[in-house]
């Protein structure tokens, strides 16, 4: 039984103790921290079978009986904390992105090195049934070489300008995912990204200085080219679909529902919208990141998702706005420099 | 917080165990009671957080502190252990069917005449995210008047001989599930079944008396005609569709998959299977229908399935053995004098 | 180039006319005949390549030029004329049913006898491209030894209640169509028939002597059985689908649209309906049919639905009629008798 | 009744001998040219109802009985035609592209000035029933203001080495067809082409000079987003595919099959793969885009692509060679200047 503690229990922190408290085997939540921590999340966390709860995220660090901790507060957080938690010996789950800086995200690889600490990184799409499907497909080499990859990623609604503004820009907050999945997708890393993107959506984002609608082209190492198209509204729903083409074939996933329920009418045949969110559509994934977390530590394997896993898709990130700045296409080695 | 006991802890009971340790709010199993009982499942059923384990369900049944029962034993002691519980005052869920004997089912409703006690049948496929939604369809008026309701239901693997002899028959061990669906999509009584089957998978299954292949008809109280099919054995896993046609429209549903990938190469477009059995494809159903047991409990409502709906199925399994005997129509109105 | 004389020239009369002038090579349409022949046809049907018309169809039947027949006319011409084309030494092509009277469609048999005629009765859904690749995987053992067969025949809207009391009955008139799928499809004779019907469409209908809705199920001579659901009115329009499963695995028809689009958005996601009726849906069948009766006069071969197939949906017909009428399980020797 | 004649007896000739001959009302076909017109053409045309066959084409330029002409001739001689058509006073039905050299597309244009002739461009997926409907529902406000547009376009095989060496290149012969879908679909213009490409399928393609696999964004005057992927190979078929997203949902459209028919069994679900070629997909469209023609100039009215959209999609495939060369976005007003 691996003793887990959380740091930060806001809707992702809350999607991870329910999922370890009614799915994860062999994995118990000892202590939840929230610096925002109020009576009824604590309540809340004791209902889900939760032993502690405490404002100071140092409580866990410091406790000797807590093996591994879940970083999910906010972004800025994640590599001090990722740092003093891999020094305390602790295994280290951590939310997406590590960091959008570089820099910090060395430091982190810095800390682990020469240690014993597992670290895995929150790109939950990867344990989706569909996508891991079809990476298996490629990988067990039934579509051929690849050579046209395909991520669509549509959110439902916009965030807010006030979010827009600290969320590192649409690359480094939503693509960043896609980026993630084209690495899974072609099995290796991107060379070069172009982007063209466009404020369509909400002029309060274009004032918030990013884009809410794009279409980024990626050259991967393998010869194969990837685009994902990328937009931060789309009325019917949570829109997250793949398609890799290869020399012998194609595999293709398509949207979750709520039912197979096909209604016909005199207007039409008419099947349900996609899973409005993530939350709907990536529950089981949230589950089965953290169960191979919990198996990698129990197993002493290699996390699926290393802290190299975590940079790749950042230096993709910003390479995306810098290409969309200077309306070119960027090498990553420009960033990586 | 409800206090639950189970009996029986073969494979289904072992399913309610694990959703409601996992999935069910506001419950929690107190005992679980199996003659059976070994060390194994004892200390699989306290790693899922059940206090007590028992070989003596009167444990359950005398134990105050218990508010409610599911019996997931051997068919036979279904309406038995029932009435117990029923005289304990608890409150009782009790899988399908309550038994064979139409004169012991009446006595399980005697008995719950002029009590408090909560009591459900374990038909749990109306709780599947589809069926229910095919049936909300309907019971929102979208299709307009049914007219005609069309159930597939096919097994991935035949029984063995042996199970089949003490199965009650195809009718009332498979179809019985299929008897309820047509009720539950129509949203009234059958008043007639007509039967056509043929042992045709395993001609062990004819030796035992029973067939394996079957198309039923049944007459609808509300006019509508249904048609059910049946087999014990389909190559491709567990088929369960329904499509109900009315006077406005059609709804329909179909198979779930493990997921959305299809692969498109030189031999065709190809998706997965459907699900391969029932746990897999009914595992939430069998959650979300004891949360519906909890919350009649908590909220003194009815029940979503009575115990005339356990009847009604097995009035329906019996006419249609006489069907098939008789080869011709037979009104369930013979059955219930 | 087979010379070809139209008797008929109402709607399916002008559906052959059209196929053959515009997709049947080798065959010619010399004469055109209709009692009822007005300027407006002769026009429409010179423009369509027509050398010559008639109201006189014996001009067709006199022609020493002309070497094969179409009957379309009013079904209680189809034998009287069957037989004279017969004599005249033509070959004949007669649109179903031969007749209602299955003594008239024996004098049509004692007729051929000893004649070298070519005949091919009009079951124009053999031809289609669904249905025929279904009966393709069956016959080549893609599913095995089939065990349920499934056929949904719904028309778009009801006839009027004039037509019904001269149409032959529902069973005779539509059922006909679905009683030769299940014949194709099975590779084999049925043995009996049991009906369950109703008049749930249109009172008018019931007042005219039919019913409107019916599943009527089959006991096929290979063991399998097979089950047709009809109903005189789909709103989403015209509903032909199938279903073959057997011992290894299922081939499942579907409908034809008028394109592929789906639209996404708040309200669902949206296809198109199937194709209105059996013009859009079985135009390349009807010229599929015509190209094999051609193709087998030039070839001397086998036509690919002779008149015997001619019969059995009829003898079908009555046995349906029967046991909707005594309300059992009706035996084709009962008829054949 | 407009008489035409046809210059160019090759595939695509061909094919709109065949549908003008079966399917187009109000055309007559009186002569076909072909300088490497042999007796077997000549007997075949004369089958299908062609009056008068030569290896001139003068003899059509210069016939008064002929109303329109189709040039299906080799890409070279498709400018020079069209100037002596015009100038002959004939319609003009144009194969595309006009001319891979725009200086030559403006010389028709010229021509055109000041004429009544009718002039179209043979786009002929325009007149497919699934990429119209696509564009039927983006034209009624269907899906809101367009934002992202997906074209999918790969060839079941790659063309010859010698072909490509002559094609012009792969953006001018097979992209410019989806230069002209995006047009269409967002009902504007493009003003910015990025193109990513290899050569993945075949090492002689790459040879020869050409790419064979590509991904291209367009940004569209009306600011939405095209993406287009191409390649020269698909092992499973003729892939042809569109997806328009915008403001208030989407619409997508995918291939067309020979049947529905699914088969199910223990390896998986498995349809159809997509209609081979583009002669099956297509060859509906070629047949309507003819009558379209045709009707233009009964009725007077414009065509569907006048001279105008023959030479946009030229200026894109420019546009795009010079972005896969000097490897940035090129804009379509550095190409017009």
């Amino acid at each position: 039984m691996v003793k887990v503690g959380i740091i930060g229990a806001g809707r992702i922190g809350r999607v991870h103790i329910t999922s370890i408290s009614t799915k994860v085997k062999n994995a118990q939540i000892k202590t939840v921290a929230d610096p925002f921590l109020n009576e009824e999340t604590a309540a809340w966390a004791k209902s889900m079978g939760v032993e502690n709860t405490t404002k100071d995220y140092m409580e866990i660090i410091n406790d000797p009986e807590i093996d591994a901790v879940l970083i999910c507060s906010s972004t800025d957080t994640h590599s001090p904390i990722s740092i003093q938690a891999i020094q305390a010996g602790k295994h280290v789950f951590c939310e997406k992105p590590i960091d959008h800086d570089v820099a910090k995200i060395r430091e982190v690889i810095a800390a682990l090195e020469g240690t014993k600490v597992k670290y895995q990184v929150g790109f939950n799409r990867r344990f989706d049934h569909s996508f891991s499907a079809a990476q298996q497909a490629v990988a067990a080499g039934k579509i051929g070489k690849p050579e046209i990859i395909k991520i669509t990623s549509r959110d439902p609604e916009p965030p807010t300008p006030e979010y827009v503004k600290v969320s590192g820009g649409m690359f480094l907050d939503m693509t960043i995912h896609d980026f993630d999945m084209a690495r899974f997708l072609a099995g290796c890393d991107a060379t070069e990204v172009y982007v063209q993107a466009a404020n369509l959506v909400d002029p309060a984002i274009g004032e918030a200085g990013d884009v809410d609608t794009a279409v980024i082209t990626l050259q991967m190492e393998n010869g194969a080219i990837a685009v994902i198209d990328n937009c931060r509204k789309a009325v019917y729903g949570y829109d997250q679909r793949a398609e890799v083409f290869g020399s012998e074939g194609m595999v293709a996933i398509s949207n979750d529902c709520q039912s197979t329920a096909v209604i016909s009418n005199a207007q039409g045949v008419t099947g349900e919208k996609p899973l409005f969110f993530f939350l709907e559509r990536y529950m089981d994934a949230y589950a089965k990141e953290i169960e191979e977390f919990i198996s990698a530590i129990e197993n002493d394997t290699d996390t699926p998702l290393g802290v190299e896993d975590g940079l790749k898709p950042v230096l993709m990130g910003i390479a995306a706005k810098k290409s969309y700045e200077e309306h070119r296409p960027v090498k990553l080695s420009e960033i990586m420099e």
